[in-house]
């Protein structure tokens, strides 16, 4: 399967689709190690995400190039890069905590006692995008690998260049190499994995999350699923306007809007509505394409070249339909191959337009007038989405009250898309963008285990219920 | 639609089956008085509960007269009624320190706070099975109320007859009246309360929670799913023969079997296997069916009619295989109408026979010899099931080696079914018997809610990951 370039539009890669079978083959070997990798214990496990820590730091460099050729934007690789070290510490500080000794306690009933314990699914499925390929591929797979899981993980067909260096790190800690695998693939491998996996969690559009869906339901195991969004900042009366504005700037387009938690609708209170949207326009003025030169600017390419139709039909929707452009492009520009659009902010948008209800995915943003905070808020939940949002306001009590009425696992107070960025709240996903438990914090650990109970006669005891 | 009676065979009983539009009308109901139940808080949430608790006081003899006729039994009513209180109680303890006042914390990040809170869905749906009607009506909406969610119920169309009273005890609370309804019905109306819930809890069959699994990913809702199991008892040689004997006669034939955490094979050491078959055959001839009298004797009917035949199905496979019958029947009885079985005991059995490998559902106990420990546990993990076990040994430490080798999300040990009897534990169902949280526990609240964070910027700082 021939690859593409998202700075030339040249297909100058290829991986290797497996079949069903090589997948299958994959996963019972990762399943018979998985016993060994749990019984070693946390403090085994934790050595040997460390040394695999290392051996990601010694291959940085490699990394860094195929994320780049993968996704056309280096900031966002950096960044992403910087994280690995990051998440397997903190990862493995929660992990050991989270593995404590338990004791047998006593119960309410006479003569019964019980001893809580975890068990490790065996082998978690993990699906990512390719809007953050390396660090979307681990999000899932290390707080697995430290429960005791072995995983496989299928990294998006989209940006794939990246795997072959991840196999190499892999295979420099041997212990890890048993239960871990990154696999080439496209959505038949996909399925195949939901097909061969105890448990799957999938990041990605709702249509495909649908289906992973569907599919695991057909084989009784659980899914966590991570999907679309649409998430608003509702910017009230009083708010500080300049943090408001660049905020809200960088939350919509960071890595050229293609996150998921990126801000895709704005709310402002009519009386600062005309100050706010000058001071957007003004600092989105200042951000710069990258396309000539990937070391400057801020905003790359649009990695997948349907996402661009999707961002060109949006637009021409909202033109259609009445709405005006304050600054940027009406549609994505092709340059040297590649798709591209500059921060785009429009007005005169309404709830009749796909921008304003359909996932956009592109450096977009539409702001919207509101005269009453019941008039915000039901427009903020006016959406089938419910990842996360955002709420700027004069105090952080006023911006509370309003935020507690948004429809989302994660709200943002007088900034935008702090999930980002600080990882120790747990969330859950609302309405259609997602199912399954929370991803960050220790809860995340438990997600991959099942609890046991023993529930303990003791010795020499007679049991009150039996048949008398 | 007509309704059996497990004892006469007659059909007695009539339900309507609402439509489809119906439901929903209901669900929207429901869904609409939801906001103020959850915004009321967890005192007036347990205030409500405890009137209902006396609601149901009652309305105790007619709850208990319908539930015997619904199931033929007495002695399981009456504790199935008496666990009502118990529950309400338990549960209301258990949301009081749930509901702790959570406060704003510090994050690792300079600027950001945290406040964690939780979201309750906005309408659960319950489907019921017919072997524990009331309590396994309640098992899941206690605490899904608790929570703050609006709940609907729909109890097995096989055992419908204390729904009627159930609406009266719930109408006698007007707060509660708007948030919980008790729906007669069939499949159908199973598939409609699918369609218009946000989450769904079945208790039953593997194959209907497979539709259920199904119909809830097209809708892309969450499932709470506890289904058939197998559960495996072994019994190591130093174990008491006459404890694991009455244990396992108890947890092999309560509700004549009619349980999904009934004992259905027992593994016993081959030192052992005579003495514990001649104690369990002594044991289990002392029972008697309740077929002449209600009030006399431990073993009731049948209750549903389709079960009856599959126990028939299994005994004559196993016999065909070359199973002996130690003591009890070859088929079910037919008497003034209704099916029963004596407490069977068999060996010479393996797992090629349906008694070994599907679940029987019935007071049918197959003993079968192992030599090793690894045999034993090899033998009872060899099912599609995970749901709960027992081990018996002669010391607790000895039994629990072996108990943590087998698959299931609760173990009793020197007893039987001991999550009948006690409720502290967190447990989750293994391979085929489940899917989702524990519904013993605090987590069990939790199940219902959503957890949100807000991420809070604090007053007046800049935010270092803008662009600069």
């Amino acid at each position: 399967m021939k690859i593409r370039n998202p700075r030339t539009g040249q297909y100058d890669y290829e991986i290797t689709i497996p079949s069903p079978e090589a997948v299958k083959e994959n996963c019972d070997r990762l399943r018979s190690h998985q016993q060994p990798w749990w019984a070693c214990g946390i403090d085994k496990r934790v050595d040997a995400l460390q040394q695999w820590k290392q051996a990601v730091e010694q291959h940085k460099e490699e990394l860094i190039t195929a994320l780049c050729t993968d996704t056309g934007r280096k900031w966002e690789t950096l960044l992403e890069t910087e994280l690995v070290s990051t998440a397997v510490d903190r990862w493995c500080g929660i992990a050991k905590d989270f593995f404590m000794p338990v004791q047998k306690k006593s119960s309410s009933i006479p003569f019964l006692s019980l001893q809580q314990e975890l068990v490790p699914f065996p082998l978690v499925g993990v699906i990512s995008p390719w809007n953050f390929p390396l660090l979307l591929s681990l999000i899932d797979t290390i707080p697995a690998l430290l429960a005791g899981c072995a995983v496989i993980v299928k990294p998006s067909e989209v940006t794939p260049r990246f795997i072959r260096v991840m196999e190499k790190t892999i295979a420099a800690v041997p212990e890890l190499s048993n239960v871990l695998k990154y696999a080439e693939g496209d959505g038949i491998v996909g399925a195949a994995l939901v097909n061969n996996c105890d448990l799957v969690c999938f990041t990605g559009s709702t249509a495909t999350g649908k289906k992973v869906y569907d599919a695991a339901s057909k084989r009784m195991i659980p899914v966590f699923l991570e999907l679309g969004g649409k998430d608003p900042a509702i910017v009230l009366e009083g708010a500080d306007i300049h943090l408001a504005a660049s905020s809200i700037l960088w939350g919509s387009t960071a890595n050229a809007g293609q996150s998921c938690l990126s801000i895709e609708r704005v709310y402002v209170q009519d009386t600062l509505f005309d100050a706010f949207t000058t001071a957007l326009v003004k600092q989105a003025a200042m951000l710069q394409l990258n396309a000539h030169d990937i070391n400057q600017g801020q905003i790359g390419p649009l990695i997948f070249e349907k996402q661009a139709q999707i961002i060109n039909d949006h637009l021409q929707d909202a033109l259609n339909k009445g709405a005006t452009i304050l600054y940027g492009d009406s549609q994505c520009s092709v340059i040297n191959g590649g798709y591209y659009c500059r921060p785009t902010v429009l007005i005169n948008v309404n709830h009749q337009m796909k921008l304003m209800q359909e996932e956009t995915f592109g450096p977009i943003i539409p702001v919207m007038k509101f005269t009453t905070k019941e008039e915000a808020i039901r427009l903020a939940n006016d959406t089938i989405y419910g990842l996360s949002g955002a709420v700027f306001a004069g105090s952080v009590d006023e911006a509370m009250e309003v935020a507690r009425q948004v429809e989302g696992g994660a709200i943002s107070i007088n900034d935008c898309a702090l999930t980002a960025v600080m990882h120790e709240g747990e969330k859950n996903s609302f309405k259609l963008s997602g199912i399954g438990g929370t991803r960050m914090g220790p809860s995340a650990i438990k997600r991959f285990m099942r609890q046991k109970v023993f529930i303990i006669k003791d010795e020499g005891k007679p049991s009150p219920w039996w048949y008398q």
